[in-house]
């Protein structure tokens, strides 16, 4: 039986093993529950530390989904609603979560995974011309994701331009950063984590997808803006506050100790670009330009079925010349083995 | 400087070694996401055969207050609610996510924590007797928990009694197990496991309290009455699915290979027993009478002041007479040098 | 075949004439829908007249289950509940309207259908000094009804001890007037309408109960202290905003021009007296001393199925010794011929 | 001063004076409230007459919004979304009613405010064979507008179509009757009302922009199909059941007692015809080709300029070519007198 190897997600292995190891080291220790020790308070020191940003506030919360539509119910009065591109993972793979709060999402169309300022900008213009606006959902926030569902990035100055829009119109701008590492560590990105702290009201660090066990750091970089006395309570009555808080911070406290969380993204980056490079090599073409951890080959059906007999992958979209747009996703765990075999293959395609 | 000896809850460690030493052992592992993986199938079928029911429906999730929420949305229709004792965990200590999905609680006052069901067969009664009951909430469903929030114990034909109602008024019978463990194997326990799962819809073994990092298994031991189709997408809305579901499946097939979960509470509730019998010899009087691994101890405030110098726990309750309620709580991990240490102060109050 | 004189409610008749007739005199005119007309811009000048609040804003709704859970809705924050005694309208009535919007009722025990100034300021001081209050439903806002469900009322010292309260403790006071005209034309009110909107952040003006077809004039007496932009449009979703808007304004124009409104209410509580007094004379006792339009005299069966013969009135609740709680209710419409043949019924007992 | 007159909506006059001379003459009549009345049951049985369908439930709500809402809450459990073109009334007039009960709106391109049964069919098939279908809002029931929001009409063979996908999928067919009538008496349908009750599991009667002061009837055609026992507390809980419920009653008495509700439509649709023949007599285009109540010709600036010095209508849409599409609306009660001086200003244009 050939063993599958997988490219799947980038959530397909465990942790790093210096979590497991902090895990093991701190299991007997006692602590209060439910965010309120030391492991936690300590990671949020590092990441205000590396923001910069002293007064920053730091949540820790288990997962995505929970994490958005928290945010998004967070920053929504009743009858506002929150814009996302039509591909935004709030719009199609949480399961209505965000709907489940009561709030409509606005969808604008998507250019590779990311809004335009500009469209972003007339969308306003034009909601606010409607003389039927008060019948309508208003838009109160904009989401985000860095890097993208498609593995793409903002520049720095098209999300200046998505902020003075959200400044414009009142919007406040979050944006999801469940593989924000990947984006940050990108050949292609202009961007640092402060940078994007500078610009939205609230962001959050994914762990789950780059090398923590799970768990995601909700930031707000000015708290000042916002009443967050009952941000707990409110994690709280989502699902999302860890009784065990302790397992949440230690994590993050090892990812940002010594710059382990980015030193995880470029390693998923660098085997996503081998990837890529082979496929290029091979003139196989690309459904979109990523230098992130994800990469779209699109592929034949022959190549289809060539490679998915050693190697797993998501079938992302089936494409109108009978091709198929696919996707391979690497990781902190990814090993130069496996994608030494992969590119093995993609030669002999 | 003294460190605090506490006992506050049951989740103030990490986990039992041996899922610690699981989770390295599996590590490099490649999964599927979202509980689609071998360990969680493997965990499935474990718990199934403790149950005897090999065509139950398991499902995990990551806390009990995600778990209460999405089963209560589950089996409610929107005009519905469920009914809980003004104690129950549902009604006061989640932040009000049952309300958040838009059920109302009803509350029947507790004995102990617990409903009475002569008290429930008359609330009933009285509901469908008021002409006015379709403007009002229906009863759809019961929510007691085993052990109770004051660490008591339905017995066998209590709980029998509870279902005959529920059978009679077509209500979903629910029991939150989040100390189901410490519920089991008491002295004071007339069921077992098989027994919980003959008399309701659906009921949960708590991990989280009983030695796992996290986690709750969701059962419906008889998932032919119910359509589950679309409970995992519930359970993604409601931010319940863990994107590395295998963590979940790995932590309980520790828990039930080879009985660790009964052994992790018999452990606890054997500690908390010499507590009790501790705060007995001097005639130290309990709030309630428990024979699990929450014992209620009311303190004067001259015995508080003196105890809470060494050992931390929960204030449960003032009283009118000035005295104190408090909670002691044991675990899985709690040490006989912790235990022995406690002894010897009550003994010196 | 006897006709059976209602003294159910005070909603079993259409409207007052003078309503029908300006229906007619308005019926061709052309008007925007919404409430963007005429007749609903006078009468909101009308109201703020009366209340000698020129700043005052207004909002009509159609029912009064529909302006509470907007209202509710709008002064709450995801994490808050409102405060209620048992017997409030909102708690028992609504079919849960409050918790479908994903909002908690906190229950004080009511004092003939009252809260307890002091309870709730206790209520308050033991809910921030709980320690894991955090974890709990936050008090936001208290509602309070003005005649209460039991006809009864509050002082005005005890309104503004409630106040003070929730100034104390930032949670807005909102007043239920289904009954506000009943309650303020009582011998026993020392409030006028003035007081009202002076010790709240917005009440209702009850329509529907009082003469009109339908309808409901929401008061927020300052306005600056909230953001009410979008109130509209959060009417609009809780499908509470009438196309013909207009005919919540004539009506509430017609109600205000003359006095009408009080007009209609005094006539109720007079009816409502002469009941009263019926049965004092005949020694019968009652639930509750009520000086508004809603009378509970406790009949023995004998003398409940004496009267049921001839008249229908609501039976509230069965007591202990045998005998039964009912209630007559008397409105704009009740004729002094009804009454008569009421008391010479009750005289014949 | 001129007077403007409006054609931009069909309730901005009062209503049907049958209607309100039946208000006078039942005026005084005592009924319960809430829909339990004689008034009730009767317009009951002539809608059950009219459909030819004795089983068929019948309820009656206020408005267009709640009554969509009520029905989409209903049908959905609460992973399902509800499909609709993306013009759909519920998807952007409606402040987000369907969300804020917890419910994704799905959306498919409209053609000409129509779905468009092979792009439903293809839509279901592809959500099914989408391997991660299982994170996303399941569609389950589909929405349908007779006559559309832009004044259109599906055929019986198309929404025979629509029907034949919904069987397929197991989705829930519902029709927003706002415009049914102008729909049914149209030249351009071939559906009786009876074709509308064969082809749905809901649909409504709209009263508010047919004559009526206000008021919808849900018809559910086949009620075995559903448990609707509690359908009346899930109206009363979204804030739509009227207390003096005799009240929407009798004006559906009215309406179906002698087919004036088929009448009111005719009327508004004749005089519609009237602007659709002026406007093509010179030359004028239209922005859709409609045979109801709606007509949306495209006016020049100077054009537009002219005509609404005399005229209110609706500005819909403007177009790429600086030309603006319009909407003019006609109702029971548009008279003579007016279209003939808005035939005159479209001649002199």
């Amino acid at each position: 039986m050939i063993t599958i190897i997988r490219f799947e997600t980038d959530y397909q292995e465990g942790a790093h093993p210096e979590i497991l190891a902090r895990l093991s080291l701190t299991n007997y220790e006692q602590t209060s529950g439910y965010g309120v020790d030391v492991h936690t308070e300590h990671a949020k020191e590092l990441i205000r530390g590396v923001l910069s940003r002293p007064s920053a506030e730091v949540f820790f919360m288990v997962g995505g989904t929970q994490t958005n539509a928290t945010l998004i119910k967070y920053f929504l009065s009743p009858c506002e609603g929150v814009i996302s591109v039509s591909s935004g993972h709030i719009n199609v793979h949480e399961s209505g979560a965000v709907e489940a709060t009561g709030h409509k999402v606005l969808t604008l169309p998507g250019h590779d995974g990311l809004i335009d300022p500009d469209e972003l900008r007339e969308y306003m213009r034009a909601f606010y011309s409607d003389p039927t606006y008060d019948h309508m959902v208003q838009p109160g926030m904009v989401y985000v994701s860095y890097s993208s569902e498609l593995g793409t990035l903002y520049s720095r100055s098209q999300l200046a331009d998505i902020k003075a829009v959200c400044d414009e119109y009142n919007l406040r701008l979050f944006i999801d950063g469940a593989r924000l590492g990947a984006g940050l560590v990108s050949d292609a990105s202009d961007m640092t984590i402060t940078d994007i702290a500078g610009l939205c009201d609230a962001f959050y660090i994914g762990g789950t997808k780059n090398g923590a066990l799970f768990g995601e750091a909700v930031v707000f970089p000015q708290p000042e803006k916002f009443n967050l006395k009952t941000f707990r309570t409110l994690i709280k009555q989502q699902g999302g506050l860890l009784a065990k808080g302790r397992l949440l911070g230690l994590q993050f406290e090892v990812l940002f100790e010594d710059g382990l969380y980015f030193e995880n993204a470029r390693h998923a980056n660098i085997q996503a670009m081998k990837i890529r490079a082979a496929f290029q090599e091979k003139n196989i073409p690309f459904l979109i330009e990523s230098f992130t951890n994800q990469q779209f080959p699109i592929l034949t059906n022959e190549q289809h079925k060539k490679l998915s007999q050693k190697f797993s992958y998501e079938t992302w979209q089936p494409l109108e010349d009978g091709k198929i747009a696919v996707r391979f996703c690497t990781s902190w765990a990814t090993t130069d083995e496996n994608i030494n075999q992969l590119i093995q293959e993609i030669k002999n395609l």
